[in-house]
């Protein structure tokens, strides 16, 4: 049976074929049907048309936001605009119902209301633009890696080890209904990273990377911390520093490549969705090319301070947290100027050691490690790495 | 710089290069100083030879089992057996050098003792094959559904979902050094499936798989148990029982099929280690060969029954748990003399329902449900499904 994405894009006018699909909208008229439909293979709805007086009116009625359909048709050329094909449908059945008070309507909903249905806020084209953006994400890291010979290890998720002591951890316990009892006859969390598993790895691999979740028990609220998140960690035996950030560089740049390249719906749909939030900003795959497009910028820490401390000259009240001196913190306002000034990824390098985890490799000036953070704009700091 | 596999099966004999990579063994001759080193870019070693008198006493005591180098060199043709060329070094210098207690030395340990060094056994042979292996099965499955318009979930690890109650939980609390205290305001588990959100998700995205990490408290110390474990979960709307067997039967002849193509060294290493404890048992290559050489079985549980049954009329002795009648539990030992019987893989159908989830769908006879395992040679259960 075909899917939508087959239907808009390979199938030749005029075959007759069954389709399943959910309705995203319907519109009755005296003489038309109109069901928008999705079945997930594309972003884009195909519009199905049937003569209401072929379809019994309880069916009709049925035919609504979220139900799933089986159709029997035959692809047309769209008289109407926003596509170039449809379906004329002879037959409509309802596999599936939708209760009246289905809650995801032919609207834009806020997120605050999204996160209260997270069942079905998939559902939602957003949703499904930023899941299948996500897929595509996930996949190119894969092929990245794969491609340049690296293994993908499963380091150990529940461990006694904390890595460098990054942040709070979650214990994990046996819980036997009655009774909760150590399981592993010691002291366990959810990892905060696999690295230290990983360094092993590659003393035996040569190239390994970690994929998968990492757990952080901060209790911050923001958009910038989650409890559960999914990293990536390479490592590489016999590998210098230029070589390291070479490859943070090609990795990003390889993924929203690929992402430009498979996702053009859904860069297009977001990029729109921004823009009608705010029309000045430039638009989304503008400024991934522009990502891709250019080198990106290499600064010291040293450069990236006092470039900082210059654009206070002009406007002291430019950052929240203003800059003094050598040896202060990178905020993210600071790192987000920083890729503005560039137009493009920024790698800033050597950072004043007490901002490192202590096993970064101290360079010959006793007080910077050779250490880099790969900065995006929008987003900020995307990769570090020593 | 070259990886070995490059020198071993790319660059033109006679190149002048320089090399990194880690010592295995070495042999010093009264002409000659021999070096196996392997670098993770394949399972083989590369032979490097040195006149002795041109390397310092001092090193030559320190190309030791562990130890990593820095090689300055030429590629030759090798006059020995077992590879065809060798690297003849001009200079050695000694990266890193191994202690005299170094473990791993150039024969083959035990399984029990290398669980004793779990930071040191991913340099052995047998863990390089393997975890190459694992990579090689893990870029497979992404490769396979992602060239079907399956999209990738993350679903939740810590969760207050135990899916269909599979076992045990690990219970997640938040510890923050002093204090135990809960963190989501309800009480959280480790994830024992991601099945109930990939539902949700393949409602929106029509197919979607986990793969992630899985948990288990059972505490039972078996070689078909882990507390932790990576799974893949496909759900497809639309689809019937038919087309979900075949999309398994699929995927394990694709990822089998990768392995036999991309791991040729690693599974021939692993066929000889395994010949070399059986002597009589068939070739790995040859029984991954004959899984993907010929269309899976498929038969209903009713009919496995009475293939068991009627196989001890020959022999009541032959399993350790003997099977009496239509509803009694497959075992392990079962599933593998129906592999062994029908040469190949098996797919069982139509389960009782009291072996299966409560939310399998009953067959008409009302007794049996539509749900398939598929079962392979010398491993039993791979695949589960409904």
């Amino acid at each position: 049976m075909p899917t939508i994405k087959e239907i808009l894009y390979k199938i030749p006018l005029g075959e007759r074929l069954s389709l399943y699909g959910w309705v995203s909208k319907r519109r009755v008229t005296k003489n038309a049907l109109f069901v928008n439909l999705y079945d997930g293979s594309t972003l884009q709805v195909l519009q199905v048309v049937a003569d209401p007086d072929q379809i019994a009116p309880e069916v009709v009625k049925k035919i609504t936001a979220g139900a799933s359909l089986y159709i029997e048709g035959e692809v047309i050329a769209s008289p109407g605009k926003g596509q170039s094909r449809e379906v004329a449908a002879q037959s409509i059945e309802v596999i599936g119902e939708s209760p009246v008070d289905y809650p995801l309507q032919p609207k834009q909903h806020s997120f605050a209301f999204l996160r209260t249905i997270e069942h079905l806020r998939m559902r939602t084209t957003t949703f499904r633009a930023i899941l299948r953006i996500r897929h595509a994400v996930g996949y190119a890291v894969h092929a990245f890696f794969n491609q340049r010979g690296f293994y993908w290890l499963h380091t150990p998720l529940i461990t006694s080890i904390d890595a460098e002591g990054a942040g709070d951890t979650f214990r994990v316990i046996k819980d036997s209904g009655k009774e909760v009892t150590p399981f592993f006859g010691k002291k366990v969390s959810l990892t905060v990273s696999g690295q230290l598993p990983a360094e092993a790895g590659a003393l035996a691999l040569g190239k390994v990377y970690t994929f998968g979740p990492t757990f952080r028990a901060e209790n911050s609220n923001t958009t910038r911390h989650l409890a559960e998140f999914w990293m990536v960690e390479p490592e590489m035996a016999f590998c210098g520093f230029a070589a390291m950030t070479d490859l943070a560089e090609e990795l990003v740049k390889y993924t929203i490549t690929y992402v430009l390249t498979e996702c053009v719906e859904e860069i297009a749909f977001l990029e729109k969705r921004a823009l009608q939030e705010d029309p000045r900003s430039t638009p989304l795959s503008k400024m991934l090319e522009q990502v891709v497009g250019a080198p990106f910028k290499r600064i010291t820490y040293t450069e990236a301070i006092e470039l900082l401390i210059s654009a206070m000259e002009d406007n002291p009240n430019r950052f929240a947290y203003p800059l003094g001196a050598w040896g202060d913190y990178l905020q993210r306002e600071h790192e987000l100027y920083l890729t503005e000034y560039f137009q493009g990824g920024v790698v800033v390098t050597d950072y004043p050691q007490e901002h490192k985890a202590f096993y970064m490799r101290q360079n010959r000036d006793g007080k910077s490690v050779a250490a880099m953070d790969l900065l995006l704009p929008r987003v900020g700091e995307v990769v570090g790495g020593s």
